[in-house]
């Protein structure tokens, strides 16, 4: 048995032992039970510590090449004749695929997300389910004449690779986005991803452990929630007010669960529409630094404010970079170009962009390169202000016809976002009013989606009002209301 | 304390009674020290069985807000006064982040595609490194003609949300096309992803367990190697030949580790080049089903044969669906519109599509479209056809340049896909030539990154000839040799 070892590699010694005995076996140069040299006097004849000898055995003894016995010493096991005398099953059969599925994804999660991108297609019905901005208010002629400037100059690059972290330029511009939300940060510290569902995705993956502990605000979005406990983590929620979080039971929670960390959407939440004030962003950040609990600040709304004043984001009031803060393109310009991004500490960002690799390289090149030439050309504040009336306008719609028509329909007026969350009479039963109002031809979020296992039923439902059209809307009530009418003069009966 | 119970709600009995009591402890209308009913009390009020309470209680328990004494009874002990009295901490400090990584991202893999995907903008390095198809021959036109048309004809459609599991009509156009690699599917059994990266991260985290074994030949794709390892599975390689994966060492493997799936790349595999004999594929199959271990087939490069016959991909031979399979436009197309796609059968897709939704919610919309017209429209073939020639010219120049004037590197020429994968002398040492090639502007990938932990290294370089110009590839082998040279003569002083 001839085996060298290089003493210059980077390969650990016992690695280049185990290998070269492992070529030899499987090219046959050492057949069945032949007997190894004895740990010490490999070690003596390569000039090596004898423990690197006993762990290159003991590597290749847990892949079944070799065994020892005392008496007989190491000795080579492996036989491909042994199995080729294994009589073969006869019969064909099926692989029971579900019985392969990982611990992590046994459980079977709604696929609320894959139906609302799924109603397309539907056009009997009008959706007031998803979180989808209006297709009518698409900035189509600045999308026409970049896309055609691209085309132009850029044909190469639009198509090819982009770094995993994003586009240089794209990166610069979000920076000064930033800017305006009061955030200042080096681009080294910004993160494309794709739409920010990827960006608690990666946070999710690269921090949780099974049994961590996420405080979350409840309700709350249940695509967070449902990426949380898949990756077995605790989900905890939190109250909220017509303030936001009520930091006294965070506060508890914190001393009692020891969470890793808190979850939170404090510009006009989904689904309450709900606003955190000042004092409540200045109290979290407070609570985190004071027990050290990270935020993950998800602000997908942050700009789409109809009335009052614009707020600071929690990553403006962060001076200790205790916060996570994730943010998209999806709800202003295009849901469909899943362009989303991460603010995180230049180290986390490092770490975070090892498994963006993995997962699917980087972010398609082309969505980058169109809303880079988007926001550096000026478009996206007049867009904003453009979408902002027009939400504005179909907000009011939605809120005067509920008000008007709906009795017994309790909601808080949203200062901004994309959703109305409103309680149904008690007495109403909702699980039966969605089936009714589906086949009457109108689609909304039931309530109980925003909690863990979906456990909490207090009547509640989410409107959202940006994607239909107007006069949608008006139709889209009057659908809800008849339902709403048949169920009640049924239970009346 | 009034509670309430839905008898017809489809929320469990024991949630809505936690729920409420919760509320009431929230809302301090049960103080500290209250005392709850007893269970068996509780259960008679509310007519419902006593292990129904036992479980509200239990659950309120590890939430931390009852607690019970043998003598006292179940009491409420949240109190958020005893929290606001606890000293906060005076002093600043950072959060020492990298000590909060979960235990499968605690690894730290190398960026090594990080850095591939990073090479543009340094135009003074000649990249051999890349799994990159040739900028200059992106279908340009074609690309241009499609674009212009979908924004006049589709505009609202190309920027908005798409199906979870890709667009009806680009499945479509797959399905189409997998005929043509002999794999005869309904749409149903086809998911768009977001490149065959994410595909396989898809299926591993949908599958993997810690500590499940993948077989995967060696030396193999280091995206997938890290991919499979980051979930916590031991990958085990099973050594090559010139036919492909060694079939009897396989079984014996199989035989010895139960492994939950076979990780293959049968067409030009990936870095060694070599295609997989029709009678391997056959044998392939035949193990697979007699074991029962799925397999994972990646073809990315199945399309791009310059030389002699096409071989059916295994998903082709494979009657008892057994074969999860990969592939992507990536290499043929666009690496930058970020398309791929999994072929598996009707239940794995559901199960794969409730995560996909999770992780980002659908592949971006607009490259969807643009590569569904560039296959609806017949561009495809015309497109293979003229980069195969190009390819098969680019493969030409680098190895007669290699034969011709690098003495003692010794490689095979392969018939189809991206790389060449040679062997320098083993007196040469690989990081040294590695650092020295850099210098002197060359990039390459070296061997041991396509061995799990890197660990085999016996000299082996893996460059791609389709990236850089027909020039460039005369410069670069001969700054490679170059370096070649200099650090010969070094170790010869």
């Amino acid at each position: 048995m001839r085996i060298n070892i290089k003493k210059n590699s980077n390969v650990a010694f016992y690695i280049q032992i185990k290998n070269q005995i492992k070529d030899m076996i499987y090219s046959r140069q050492t057949p069945k039970n032949y007997v190894l040299p004895s740990e010490r006097d490999l070690a003596k004849k390569l000039d090596v510590n004898r423990s690197t000898i006993v762990r290159a055995y003991q590597e290749l003894k847990a892949e079944g090449l070799i065994a020892s016995d005392i008496g007989r010493g190491t000795y080579v096991i492996y036989n491909n004749a042994a199995v080729e005398n294994t009589k073969p099953r006869n019969f064909v059969k099926s692989l029971f695929w579900h019985e392969m599925y990982s611990e992590s994804s046994k459980k079977n999660y709604d696929d609320i997300i894959s139906k609302i991108m799924n109603i397309d297609g539907n056009n009997r019905i009008i959706s007031f389910a998803g979180g989808i901005p209006a297709p009518e208010l698409f900035p189509r002629e600045e999308f026409e004449k970049i896309q055609i400037e691209l085309l132009k100059s850029k044909v190469e690059n639009i198509f090819s690779h982009s770094p995993v972290t994003g586009d240089k330029l794209l990166k610069k511009e979000i920076k000064h986005l930033m800017l305006n939300r009061g955030v200042r940060i080096p681009t080294k510290e910004v993160m494309v991803t794709s739409g920010s569902q990827q960006g608690i995705d990666l946070i999710v993956r690269t921090f949780i452990n099974v049994n961590d502990v996420i405080l979350i605000e409840e309700p709350t979005f249940f695509g967070a929630i449902q990426l949380f406990e898949s990756l077995g983590a605790k989900v905890v929620g939190v109250p909220t007010d017509e303030y936001g979080v009520r930091i006294d039971i965070l506060e508890y929670l914190i001393n009692k669960l020891n969470p890793k960390f808190i979850y939170t959407i404090p510009n006009f939440q989904n689904p309450t529409g709900v606003s955190m004030s000042i004092e409540r962003r200045y109290e979290l950040i407070g609570i985190s630094k004071k027990y050290s609990i990270p935020i993950i600040e998800d602000d997908p709304y942050g700009e789409l404010r109809y009335d009052g004043r614009q707020l600071p984001p929690l990553k403006a009031l962060d001076k200790h970079n205790y916060v996570l803060y994730l943010s998209t393109f999806s709800k202003v310009i295009s849901l469909g170009l899943r362009v989303g991004w991460i603010i995180a500490p230049e180290g986390v960002i490092n770490k975070l962009s090892m498994l963006k690799q993995l997962t699917d390289l980087h972010v398609n090149t082309l969505s980058q390169h169109i809303i880079c030439e988007f926001l550096k050309q000026g478009y996206y504040e007049k867009h904003l202000e453009r979408i902002r009336k027009q939400y504005l306008l179909k907000r009011d719609i939605m809120t005067n016809e509920l008000k008007r028509n709906f009795e017994g329909f309790k909601f808080e007026n949203p200062k901004g976002g994309f959703y109305i969350w409103g309680k149904l009479p008690n007495r109403v039963d909702l699980n039966t009013l969605f089936k009714k109002s589906i086949k009457n031809g109108v689609d909304f979020v039931p309530g109980n989606f925003f909690y863990k296992n979906n456990e909490k039923n207090d009547n509640f439902i989410r409107l959202n009002f940006t994607y239909p059209k107007k006069d949608e809307i008006i139709i889209g009530i009057k659908r809800l209301m008849d339902s709403f009418d048949e169920i009640k003069s049924i239970s009346n009966d």
